[in-house]
């Protein structure tokens, strides 16, 4: 079965992030997207995004493996939901297994981009506004 | 503090679900619009999602209530992502609590749309493809 072009995007993100690679990371998201760094806390746009990536980077020692163990994608013309098995392992503990939620939007040139990296999916209502 | 659009939007899509009014509920989709019927069987497209909403009506004989009670949404341009905790009670016993997931578009006319409705989250795992 041929693999859906979003998937083997998300599969470039995820080495790029293991890599810190980040100008081939950057280049997956659209200028305005948003990242939910953690519930309550977003970047948006490509330099804040960057940076985020960075600063998790430094946080974690360098050591931060993503990748994701399933993934189901719902398509309608231009805009696709990715619901994903995402796990983070850190030099921090035990992997972190999150139910995660990625919109990507097709552009003109047919190239399909993340516009909403939300790797928390539901855990965002454990953080409520003050 | 004033309601995100959109809020008044799932609302306005709920009480159509309640009271069976089609015609409203519909409105409120894109002409491409997908919605998961169950984890595996989409509908694609208005008229097939007016006879899944039917089909579900009569299903649960005409006894159907859905409610969200929490919702997070994540917007990057014109498009947004809708996190949402809903409740659907039933004739059929206890109300079942989803994590739902709501993909809308804004149109050109700055109205949103919904695109892609996926009310089961990552439920969509527990199906699996022959």
């Amino acid at each position: 079965m041929s693999r859906h072009p979003i998937e083997l995007l998300i599969e470039k993100a995820d080495l790029a992030i293991n890599r810190e690679d980040f100008d081939t990371l950057i280049d997956i998201y659209s200028d305005d997207a948003v990242l939910v760094i953690k519930p309550g806390m977003n970047a948006t746009g490509k330099a804040q995004i960057r940076r985020a990536f960075e600063a998790i980077a430094a946080h974690f020692n360098h050591k931060i493996e993503v990748k994701q163990t399933g993934m189901k994608i719902l398509e309608s013309e231009d805009t696709a939901l990715v619901l994903a098995k995402t796990v983070v392992s850190t030099s921090d503990g035990l992997p972190i297994n999150r139910n995660a939620t990625y919109v990507f939007k097709k552009n003109q040139s047919g190239n399909w981009l993340c516009v909403i990296d939300n790797s928390y999916g539901h855990e965002l209502f454990l953080y409520t506004d003050a």
